[in-house]
This record gives structure tokens, sequence and C-alpha cells, in this order.
């Protein structure tokens, strides 16, 4: 008799976007005339940039002459890419990443949900409170979280690291044991970053402990301060301690084209082995690589037309951001993130909590947000909007949010 | 302390394509001047059909627009991907298969190594021998494969069934537990089928010991033959059983485009437990939707027009393997394979192991092979042909062959 994995029967129901869904849908059905402004799903709307549409329609057209065709890839991803991955996303920032370090995917979520089968299931996972589900669920899927308690919406076998206003959303080091540890910067959902100093404080607590630090770096372009690493590599000792994960999707529009990389240090050994090598093994016997065309695509992001035109489109949103932030300010909310990250982390009215708010933003301002708790217990209190949206549809919203403070 | 999954440090080296490259590396550095034919890996060469490179295009150009741009997709792929694949490759063979039980993918290979997430650990793995290696590496990774025995060839708890001329490429019913059971049909490597009636045995041992077996169809459209399932839920009580996996690479030289699919009928229970819901729970978790592009590439192959410009080029490989079938029946082989199959299958001399002949055929043939040996112990006295290659290099491999055996 086959037997299935019994951790799936623990999880919880996925519930927080199917929630917001049933929620939209209820409300948009009673209000056939309500023009409903989307600011909840951290999904892009910008198309993709000239340079990468030409990229990909040459390689179509590869496709289709024999001379030119592309079969099986490297599952590694093709040197064209992983090459100019190296030089612009690391050695011009002086980080030394080789190109056999860079694993190109699919993207970012298969890396992050996958990354757990090169560990033991005997490892405790530390992650911020509020987090980006993907962390927790891939790592209950594999029986490393032990159960779920209901009530306090945690884990039993998980650390969590509340990430508030009240530690700047810099997670204080675990007191308990932390054998991998999920940080995400700039951060989703609050849209805060951690800076070089902070950073490394945890890479050297990594190395201290023998830790692995999973650096989810998908919204690095949206970077704009100094002091703020663009890659945890920048940070002096991380290439002992970190795996990080990268992404087209925010970079250059890629949500729904596909396309991301990982990172895989080769000084990085656990129990004697080279994580590396562990990677290359498990990609090479699960994945077959990423398209040829996706590919071709993701190489021209890096042309300097490219990077001219994914500069356009990330100032388009960064001005979201801002509009959001400041229109946010000026009803009288107190907001975090915004400044390096398309996501604002809006505090809700005192003694109102997160899905109250919610639904007050969609029944009276048509406004739809994330439920800052449905990214865990710490994000009570909180909504999250993003900046991904109409320009002209971010300001309308903003005007909606002050007429209904006022 | 992180630890790693202790699994990997067991896995032998992947010595089969390496090794393969290494000789033929060291072979062409000796004689530049040989013009090697391959055969070897069962890669594609031929272009896209135009209907595909032209539904590509469009999509590209969807991605141009912020009116037809396309983000985040289903986890599971396109409703008009799955709904046309539903009725095109089920429902006009009879067969029901609603369209939630269809989940797009980035292809077989990572669908094929990824379900085992939703397994327990515990649980007998039986494949044949010779095994498309993803079968049995992705389990041992997982920690149901035991220890490697290096001396046999073999992991001390995957139950193996061999394949051979001797049972007519059917393997027996094995005598031990075997909850989890991969065949191949049309196979990898032998080329040979299951019939109906062959595979009815299967089903109900399935059904009476509660096992799954783990159909891999990504050849199907190769069957010419009546009486051959290109799907095994043409067999009765399948959809309680089996799990299919299918592939675009074959069917429509989709090998560097990435798209497959596989089918979880709803029916299919184990503990209690939906595995359908458990999949699209996996899916959701660590997969984020195959690419919006390649899936409307996808859709053309569904098209009239698809369908025929396909069909021309499954001809083409299809007379390849004819032409390597009588080639080598004349040079005084015997071969299965071949006709259901862009697979040969070649018994070698009496005497000559696998690795011999395939140096011989290497150095005096200039031909690249793959020797049956490294599909396991059971294709030892094999190599391995593929009739994916030039027609006109393909029916030059035969005359040097014809000369060499002469």
């Amino acid at each position: 008799m086959a037997k299935v994995n019994p951790n799936y029967q623990k999880l919880p129901g996925s519930y927080l976007f199917s929630e917001i869904a049933r929620r939209t849908a209820a409300y948009s059905e009673a209000h056939s005339e309500a023009k409903l402004i989307k600011m909840g799903i951290g999904d892009v709307t910008r198309p993709l940039a000239p340079a990468v549409i030409e990229a990909m329609h040459a390689a179509v057209d590869d496709m289709a002459r024999s001379e030119t065709f592309h079969g099986y890839g490297p599952e590694q991803g093709y040197d064209f890419l992983r090459s100019v991955i190296a030089e612009k996303d690391f050695h011009a920032r002086g980080v030394d990443i080789a190109d056999d370090e860079i694993f190109i995917s699919d993207g970012a979520k298969s890396d992050c949900g996958n990354i757990g089968d090169i560990l033991d299931v005997d490892n405790v996972i530390a992650v911020c409170d509020p987090v980006y589900p993907v962390y927790v669920d891939s790592n209950a899927m594999a029986g490393r979280a032990g159960d779920y308690d209901a009530e306090a919406e945690r884990w039993t076998n998980i650390t969590y690291m509340p990430t508030t206003a009240e530690n700047g959303f810099c997670p204080a080091l675990p007191e308990g044991r932390a054998d991998v540890i999920y940080l995400c910067s700039p951060n989703n959902p609050t849209g805060t970053v951690l800076t070089a100093d902070q950073l490394k404080v945890w890479v050297d607590y990594a190395n201290a402990n023998g830790s692995i630090i999973m650096f989810d770096a998908a919204y690095e372009r949206f970077i704009v301060e100094g002091g703020v690493p663009h890659s945890i590599y920048e940070v002096e000792g991380a290439k002992t301690c970190a795996i990080e994960f990268r992404s087209f999707s925010k970079t250059a529009g890629f949500t729904g084209a596909r396309c991301g990389y990982t990172v895989v240090p080769k000084e990085l050994e656990r129990d004697g082995q080279s994580l590396n090598a562990m990677w290359n093994r498990r990609q090479c016997t699960k994945f077959n690589g990423a398209s040829y065309i996706i590919q071709r695509g993701a190489a021209a992001i890096y042309t300097e037309e490219g990077e001219r035109q994914i500069e356009e489109t990330l100032a388009y949103y960064r001005n979201n951001a801002r509009v959001i932030k400041e229109g946010l300010e000026a009803a009288g909310f107190t907001v975090y993130g915004a400044v390096n990250s398309p996501y604002i982390w809006c505090k809700t009215p005192e003694g109102v909590g997160s899905w109250e708010f919610f639904d007050k933003l969609l029944t009276e301002a048509n406004i739809i947000t994330t439920p800052g708790a449905g990214f865990g217990p710490s994000g009570e209190g909180y909504v999250r909007l993003t900046a991904f949206g109409d320009a002209d549809a971010t300001i309308e919203a903003m005007e909606r949010i002050k007429k209904l403070m006022a």
C-alpha cells in the first residue's frame, strides 16, 4: 500500500489569498458599479522591456530553423546568461561570484521551495514573522515544522523571529537553535531592508553556529539607498554561510515569463559536503533547465538598452510607492517600506485589526490590500499595499483613502 | 549546525553521459578529421512547428503591451491549454479526464522528479531494469532507496524488475512489496511498448495492492500500432491507481522550450487523501506556473495546422527509426523498439559488452551511441540508438555499420 507524505495533512488551508478573493468577489457581486483598485497581490502590470521582447522574438526565430535550434540546454542555465549575471549583478559590485555558482531556473519560488531537497529533515528552521509563506510551507511539507498550532498560528518546531516596528524590522538573533535562517531584504511583506551592518550580525551568527542563511533578494532592484547590500555576498563571510535567491519577476516583469536564479557559493560546505555540488546534482536530476527563449529574454536585461528600459519601469513603480507612502502619511497613517521596495506596510488605525481594516478599505474605498495578519501573527495591525499598479489608479486610491480618513 | 540531506552522499556519480562525453572528446581530439554521427542522447534536432513559432511570437507580443500583458498565471497552467489537452489527448480517445486533473509544468523531468514530494519516505519503489535514471535517483535523494551496492549496481531497497528480450520487455509482477511502480511506455531506453492487456495486469495489481503506478508516456506520440494505449487511463481502473506524465519535448520538439504536463485523477486516493489535492498544493507552494509564452506555443500543437506540422516532424523521426532498424538488421543485429518509438535497442554481438561495443562504434564507425549498461545491469549487452538525428546522417551511419560488420 502506497503511503502519502503525512506532513501535507498538517498544513492549514492556504487561506490568505483565497479569502481575499472570496471577500472581494462577494463585495463585487453586491456592488457591480464599484471600481475596485487592486493593491493586494504583488504582481507586475507593466509590459516587458522592448529589448527583452526583441531578444525573445529572436530566440523564437532561432527555434524555427534547424541550424539555430536549441534542444536540451544545460540544467544550470546557459553560459551567456550565467556569465552576464556574474559580471553585472556581482563583479560590478565588487563581489566575486563565479559563473558556476549561479543556477538559472524558472523562478525564485521554485528555488526557494526546492532548496530544502538538499537539507536534512533534522534542521531547525527560523523565519521572520511576518513572512512569505513559501519558506514555511515548503519546510512543513518536508517534515521540518513539527505540528501546526492553529491557535498560535505557528508551527511547533519553527523558530519565529518577530520583525516589527519595535525592533526596526531587524529581527533579534534567535535564542534557541536556528540551523537554516530565511531572510528577505528588501522584505516581503514589510518593504523594509536590512543594512550591511545588520546583515553582518547574521552572517557572523551563521558562521559561528554553522547555520545556513537563505537570502531572498527578489526585490533587490528596488534598492535606492546606500548602505543596503544588493547581495548578501557584499557582506564579508557570507560565502561560507549563505545561499541567495534572485528573480527577474519584479526586476524586469518576468512573473509570467518565468526566470530567476540561485547562487550557491563553492565555499559553502556542511557535513563536509559542497552545497554547490549538491544543488547541481539536484537540478540535474529533477530539472531540465529554464527555457532557452526565456533565458535569451533575461540576458537582454543586461544590455545597455535593456538596463535603461527596465530602470524606466522600476522608476514608474517607485513613483507609485512614493505616491502611496506620501498619500497614506498625509492621511495620518504610519507607514514602513516603500523607499527601497514596491511594498508599503501600513499600520492600521489604533484598535483596528488587519482584516477589519482590509474590509473597510474594500467596502468604503474600493481598494484591495493584503491583511498583514495573513503573513503571520506579527503582521496583525498592518496591511500591505503594492506599487505595481497603474499610476493613475494609484493616485486615485490615495485620494479615496484621504477622503475616507478625513 | 545545519545538516545536509545525507542521501546525496550515497549517490553514485552520474556516470553515463559524462563518461560518453569523456570518451567522445578523447577520440575527437586524437582524430580531428573524424565526422562523428551522434545517436546517443535523446534530444530532438528539428525546428519547432511553424504554428508553434507563430503562437510564441504572438505571445511575446502580448507581453509587450500592458493591455495584453500576462503576469503570474495559474500554478496549474492556463485553462486554454488544460482544456485543449483534455479534449484532444483524452476525450478524443474516449478517456474522461477533467481539466483540473491536468497540471502544466516546465517538463516531465521536473514532474517525475518532484512527484515524490507528495509520497511518504516509507514506500517501496519498483522500477524496470534498464531504467530512465531520474526515477531511481530522485527516490534515492528522498531516502527511499536504501544504500547503493556498487558491485550489484543496485540500491538495496529498490525493487528492480528485469525488462529484457526474455520476457518480451514486459516485466513480471514483483514478488515482494511494490508500493510505487514506475512504468514507461513507449519505453526509454528499450523503445518497446506495453499493450493494453499487459498494462491491465499492472493496473489490477496496483488496485489490489494499493500501489501507485507512475506512468511515463513522454514518447506517446510515436505510437503507430493498435492495441497500444496512448494513455494508461485507456485501461479500466487506472484512475484509482495511476499518475501519468506527458511531455511536449519529443511530441513537438520542446526539449529547449520546456513544457509538459502531469495527470493526477481525482479518484486517486491513498491514506484517505486526494493525490490531486496534494499535487495541487505542492505545485502552488513550490512552483509558479509554466511560462505564458511557452504554454501558448504548446497550445498551438493542438490546432489543425499544428497537428499536421508536428506529424510531419514525427514522420521524419519515424523514418529515421525505420532506417536504423532495417540497417542494423541488414547488418545482422537483433533489434528491438523503433516501431512505436524513437529509440532502437540493439543487441551487441555475442560476447561483446555494452561499453566495448560503444567504443567499437565510436572508434571504427565514428558513431556515438548509449551503452545499455548505463541504464542498469539488465541493459548490459545492448546499445541504444536514437532516431532524432539528421536523415542523411542516419542513412550514412547505417552504411558505416554495415561496412564495419561486413
